[in-house]
């Protein structure tokens, strides 16, 4: 049987999140697997009220558990490090990362009581580590993070690009910046595949570097009186630093609010990315300095509800209190879905009197490679096959037809489908099912188990329980009914309850023995009239509960 | 007592949807009242699930019901005219709108069952209609739907121009164009108060015509192959015009998909308003012509789920099929919430093979006055007063600083604070309690009455239904319990509904004879239970239902 390199995403390709890639080397059904990423994705009310962390499901991967060889991060977004506590139990290979990443996902270790040793820190290119039949390194490229790596995936067949996320940037302010020099030696002798994210394919101007950034949120706070909040992503420490030394460069004190804004600076200095970050004081210290002297950095630019910025923007938050004359910077582009809490933020503080700045081009740069920029990559790399990943359904065909037009083969390959890389052209392999696991809670759910899709139907409909005791086959006493998120009253004027524990009791004495016997019977009967009932007072049906109770003389 | 002029938002200001208005003159609490606009806005799954309809909570209104003298209308968007048919009846007051929102209107009584004639259609200004002190007159503006009118409200305290949605368009393609002349000569012997749309006030660029897509649509769709379905707001006739032509300029036969997209173009041919829509096919009748040879127009631009665009992109829709080589076209701007639906569309679609065009500022142009458009209407009207209205709090915040910059008295009013426009300046006169009333069903609930809390807190938590029977103050058997939307298994591995029921058992059998024999006390002490085993188990605390059922031997 002749070896195959597969490629597999189980996350991460079609849709923006939860990144989980595999890799696979050997004879089909065999091969020895390493895994890329293990990221979260975030819940929301339509599709997955009350859950906490999306991350994929990696079942698949359990069953082959032993033939897992190790566990690579490229970098420590949650989306692509934010699963690791909480899935590793279940994989139990060994995690390599680069100094911040690692610094971070030990973090998540220790919250989980896992054992550290377990994340191993790694040196970049040309540290290689060998694992099985791969042999993978870490190529430094820019993004938003520090110490972001595309990895460098050497097998039997060739050798693999793994972008991660990236951006072209010359000048990243902090960190790595991209070297093409050294990128065109890793991939002079021949790359059989670039698999590359696809986050801006839709964006036509080549991008930005961070750098551009300085000198207009210099001026912008060079220009405000009052007292300034500037949020940002806290683990874009480039940005944060950008926004800090604009604000000592104006005289003010900075202050961290957010745990996550404290946690990305103190890794970014113990992991020794950031040297000259401007001096800090503490919220505490904040109360005695004047406001038009204080430029605050806060969590909670996506209107995140828990965040330093939207508790700023509903009142005080550590003490802290904005007002009138004082501004808030969003240092930001707002991601498909959070319009709507960013908005109430905006209005929040409209309502407070407080200036607000945001989707201004010139003070954000994004993180990802546009269009022209991964036609840059294409060139730089020139590879045999281009694997888009990292994109919703419509981002992963766009690029592949980029990829087409400059002369190069490329597979749209969603989660699940598994696509052999070895030969002359790629081929699907494999169909996996794939899908999301929810942590909901303590407790690991899977998307598909109904548990959710009940309380869809819960928040929908309402519930109306509905008890009754039988006793020989007999109705005692009247039948009860509880409501649960429904209006009191409907189209009768009587109270909804009344009307329908009226009609579940007429139906009760008139029904005959068969029926009462038969808890089935008796409960869809019941369920039936329930739901005609307030289908006619409120024009609903509602999801109802029968408690039936059964004693016997 | 001196008569006052009241202005008082209940909805539209402080938001963008659920437009209605008051003005009222007279003494202080005594004044007759015209109200202006009763719009919808529409529910989600985060603040409003399960709801139908969303309107301004009008019991201010109802309360003065006998000094309502009339409702005008100023254009047929859902937001402006939506809640007619529902809460017409608590107003109670004669209708007056144009023709083609008149006609519009009246399909909603009809569907209610109103009387149709409580709706009068009026003509275009110099007409008025005087009702009470006021003389209402309807004034042509441009927008996005045809015969959206300006409202000139004269009153002993001045003339009030109330704007409604408008853009400045001196080439609209369907209907009157922005007649500056006409508004000149109107506002020339001065205009006590500006009452004007705020929506796009963050936008800095002037607006642009309507007429300004017809080359770029044209072209592109003259550059297609395949099937091309082109999607839009039905009631922007101009648009659905425009794309209806440019197909038929390109040899395709058009065909309407979508019950909006239907009854729009009806209307428009019924009231005079189009004159020469392109000739159209019925959905059966394409079955029999060539893919390249046809030009859907879609309802559902805004990613609404049971809408004609999203069907398609799901599969067939009244017998028609995209496939590879077909293309979507939106002609339009998606609205801030509607991102994540929207981009569903564009998946479904790119996984069907289909190629999307979106976001495509050439093929779309807004309806509301930009920036610039709002200080050219400050300048035309030369008023005393800028109310904003028609915003986020933010958006009228930003409007009303735009006027005073520009040299005029503005004030922030937004939904609930009356302001009185007789004097010199602006003044607060009341502050009334607004809110939305929500249509559930076929009921109207307040959004303040717990019952949609209620219904969020089911999708967040589930619940258990825990039935006990006592008698004579001892339980009667075990306690069981029935879960919904719950994990059914938690840390202890055991069924959860197992571990909670033997923690209530205990708790019941060593429970004295006073909890036994009190509801209160006996249900408290269940529901702790409950969510404490919840907690450990599952990590998470559900809704609880407690049903005690008493016995007596």
């Amino acid at each position: 049987m002749t070896d195959r390199l597969l490629y597999l995403p189980l996350g991460g390709a079609g849709e923006i999140g939860m990144n989980c890639y595999v890799y696979g080397y050997g004879p089909a059904g065999k091969e020895r697997y390493i895994v890329v990423d293990l990221g979260v994705t975030f819940p929301n009310m339509d599709g997955s009220p009350g859950v906490d962390l999306i991350f994929a499901d990696v079942a698949w991967l359990v069953e082959r558990k032993d033939r897992i060889d190790a566990i690579f991060i490229t970098h420590a977004h949650e989306d692509h490090v934010g699963a690791v506590g909480h899935l590793w139990p279940r994989l139990g290979a060994p995690i390599y990362a680069r100094a911040f990443t690692a610094h971070l996902a030990r973090l998540k270790f220790e919250e989980h009581g896992h054992d550290e040793l377990q994340i191993k820190t790694v040196g970049k290119w040309p540290e290689q580590t060998k694992v099985g039949k791969f042999s993978v390194g870490f190529l430094p490229v820019s993004h938003s993070i520090p110490e972001s790596s595309a990895l460098v995936i050497d097998t039997p067949a060739g050798r693999v690009i793994h972008t991660g996320d990236f951006k072209i940037d010359e000048t990243p302010v902090v960190g790595e910046a991209f070297d093409r020099a050294l990128w065109e030696s890793v991939c002079k002798d021949g790359v059989k595949a670039l698999v590359c994210d696809s986050t801006n394919v839709f964006t036509d101007k080549p991008g930005r570097s961070e750098s551009e950034v300085i000198e207009p949120i210099n001026e912008l706070v060079a220009s405000l009186d009052g007292m300034i909040a500037a949020t940002t992503f806290a683990s874009n420490i480039a940005r944060v630093k950008t926004l800090a030394e604009a604000g000592a460069n104006a005289g003010r004190s900075v202050v961290l609010l957010g745990r996550a804004m404290r946690r990305m600076v103190t890794a970014g200095i113990e992991t020794g990315i950031i040297k000259d970050f401007p001096k800090t004081i503490s919220p505490e210290h904040a109360a005695d300095i004047p406001r038009e002297s204080l430029m605050l950095l806060t969590t909670g630019s996506q209107g995140e509800y828990r965040a330093a910025t939207a508790q700023l923007s509903r009142g005080k938050y550590l003490g802290l209190k904005m007002a009138e004359g004082d501004t808030v910077i969003f240092s930001s582009k707002t991601i498909p879905g959070n319009e709507v809490p960013v908005a109430q933020i905006l209005n929040n503080f409209s309502e407070l009197g407080v200036d607000t700045i945001s989707g201004r081009d010139d003070i954000h740069v994004s993180g990802h490679a546009n269009r022209p920029d991964l036609a840059f990559m294409h060139e730089v790399v020139k590879p045999q096959i281009v694997v888009p990943m990292h994109g919703e359904h419509r981002h992963l065909r766009a690029h592949a037809k980029l990829a087409k037009e400059n002369g190069l083969q490329s597979i749209v390959a969603p989660n699940g489908v598994g696509v052999d890389l070895s030969g002359k052209a790629p081929k699907v392999v494999e169909y996996v099912e794939t899908g999301r696991t929810y942590l909901d809670g303590s407790v690991q759910i899977g998307a598909l188990d109904g548990i959710v899709r009940d309380r869809i139907r819960l928040a929908r409909n309402g519930i109306i329980v509905a008890t009754v005791i039988v006793e020989d086959d007999e109705p005692l006493g009247d039948c009860w009914c509880e409501l649960r998120g429904l209006p009191e009253v409907g189209l009768s004027r009587a109270p909804l309850v009344d009307v329908i524990e009226e009609d579940v009791n007429q139906f009760l004495q008139r029904a005959n023995r068969k029926t009462m016997s038969d808890d089935d019977k008796l409960e869809e009967s019941m369920r039936r009239i329930i739901r005609k009932t307030a289908q006619e007072e409120i024009g609903k049906k509602p999801e109802v509960q029968i408690v039936i109770s059964r004693l016997t003389s």
